[in-house]
């Protein structure tokens, strides 16, 4: 029994004018997930922690300016094509330089 | 520049008396994480889905009890060991009939 698909990205050189909230949550309406919580934690002089809650399982998105470096991860037990579709729309948004996909079949 | 490890453990048959979020915080605690965060949601009629940030990225449960299965996901970019402690510490309290460990390196 697969239960879902697990995408991770880690990407470089993104772009750090984004609002990360607004992309992740842009990213699940896209992908027609449902929200349902999470939590964002600033650290201190940079980066930040964002997890949504999903219905289908979460996303979520630490960042390391200092190394241009953003870990991204969606996880969704939702139709198939809806981590691929809010994994894509993360990936147009922060534009990153370079990036590495991997997929996981959970379950 | 690997910046962590994610630990990605798909476990069946594991001990659904035990409370999560109590299992999560042991583990990083044991871990010695530091818990910045996070949030809980209990699905009806079944299942859960939880979310610890730490300073070291995040801790994740997701259960789906009519499938006796639950996705338990550690990411850190603490000391190389502190992922292995936290996945080995919930594998070992939701003692498992069987599980898959997969290994990312991140970054």
């Amino acid at each position: 029994m697969a239960v879902g698909k697990h995408i991770i990205i880690d990407m470089w050189n993104y772009d750090q004018s984004k609002d990360l909230k607004a992309v992740m949550r842009k990213a699940a309406e896209k992908a027609k997930m449902k929200i349902i919580g999470g939590d964002v934690q600033q650290f201190q002089p940079h980066g930040e922690s964002l997890v949504m809650l999903i219905a289908e399982s979460h996303i979520s998105i630490h960042t390391w300016p200092e190394h241009s470096y953003a870990a991204v991860d969606v996880f969704s037990c939702g139709s198939p094509d809806s981590a691929y579709i809010a994994a894509i729309e993360i990936i147009r948004e922060l534009n990153p330089e370079h990036y590495k996909v991997q997929i996981v079949d959970r379950g």
